[in-house]
């Protein structure tokens, strides 16, 4: 394909955001074959936000569909969920989830991620961890991106149980397995 | 016994405090049969700080005797520890470890202590979770202090296996058991 000139690379750019709203930058300059600072000059110039505000906006609409948790409780930004079947969600790894010495993503950032969404994914007032199981399959590094997917593989009276595997980018990098205890009614404290 | 004078009271409860350094102000005063206000008082008396103070100051002795991770990067006060063999440490649940709604901790709040623990505990330049099986047993509330104490139950070339009982008062809140990778030398990233 021959390099696009300005206007008609802007015109495919917002179609591809539009079909795709979690490319980033850099996957765009590639496909476009311009730098980074170009996609940047076009999505201004486009008014469509970066890559975070746009996985922020799409994570504010799901909160909307999740009852047993408040969306700023939620580790990890919200981009899909099927109340009781399947949600994904999506962490970058800041300075604060990292070991200081190597830079490697802390066990428990992962596990908060998998975890806070089996509760979000649970459509009931009272979700509370029973069991769990993880393995940790591959290192985390500073500035990379977690997408953690969970899905409902058994439903019990009392219990749910999510399967949840997180990757960055096509790398499984977490596996982990919820025992998830819910109710409907709201229980007294004490 | 009859209930003691105040200097008498005073120099008992210096003793306590010594030999039980994490001892409540709650407990002091059910001990001595005076109100809460009171201990307090006979604390400042005496210049001895708070629990929460009195904790920090023997996590911060402890912070030397660890060597994979920063103190500052533990979840919790770090009260005792033994190189490779046990260690114990305390965390007091606020508001931003419950969720809003029913005030009980959340799950990754009891998992990242324990984690954090079982790297501590562990005397090398590099430690990682491999693997681990948690059961959240009982609901911890708002205020409460959780006792988190970790001892190796295995360990190979290339692997701790770390069991972690979680404990408010006498009662088991939290079972974990961890596997935990180290290596003596330092790895490059990438």
């Amino acid at each position: 394909m021959p390099k696009l000139k300005k206007t008609a690379r802007r015109h495919a750019i917002r179609k591809e955001i539009e079909s795709n709203p979690f490319v980033t930058d850099y996957e765009l300059s590639t496909q476009f074959e311009v730098s980074i600072q170009t996609i940047r000059l076009d999505r201004t110039h486009l008014e469509i936000p970066e890559l975070r505000k746009r996985i922020q906006q799409v994570a504010e609409k799901n909160y909307d569909r999740i009852r047993s948790i408040e969306g700023s409780e939620i580790i990890g930004d919200v981009i899909d969920v099927s109340p009781n079947e399947h949600a994904t969600s999506i962490i970058h790894v800041n300075e604060e989830s990292v070991f200081t010495r190597n830079q490697i993503a802390r066990g428990h950032v992962l596990f908060a991620q998998a975890n806070s969404l089996c509760v979000a994914l649970i459509h009931q007032p009272i979700v509370l961890t029973q069991s769990s199981e993880v393995k940790f399959i591959h290192k985390v590094r500073l500035n990379e991106t977690v997408r953690a997917e969970a899905r409902t593989i058994n439903k019990s009276d009392q219990y749910y149980t999510i399967e949840v595997k997180s990757y960055v980018r096509e790398d499984l990098v977490f596996l982990g397995t919820f025992k998830m205890y819910y109710t409907s009614e709201d229980e007294q404290n004490g």
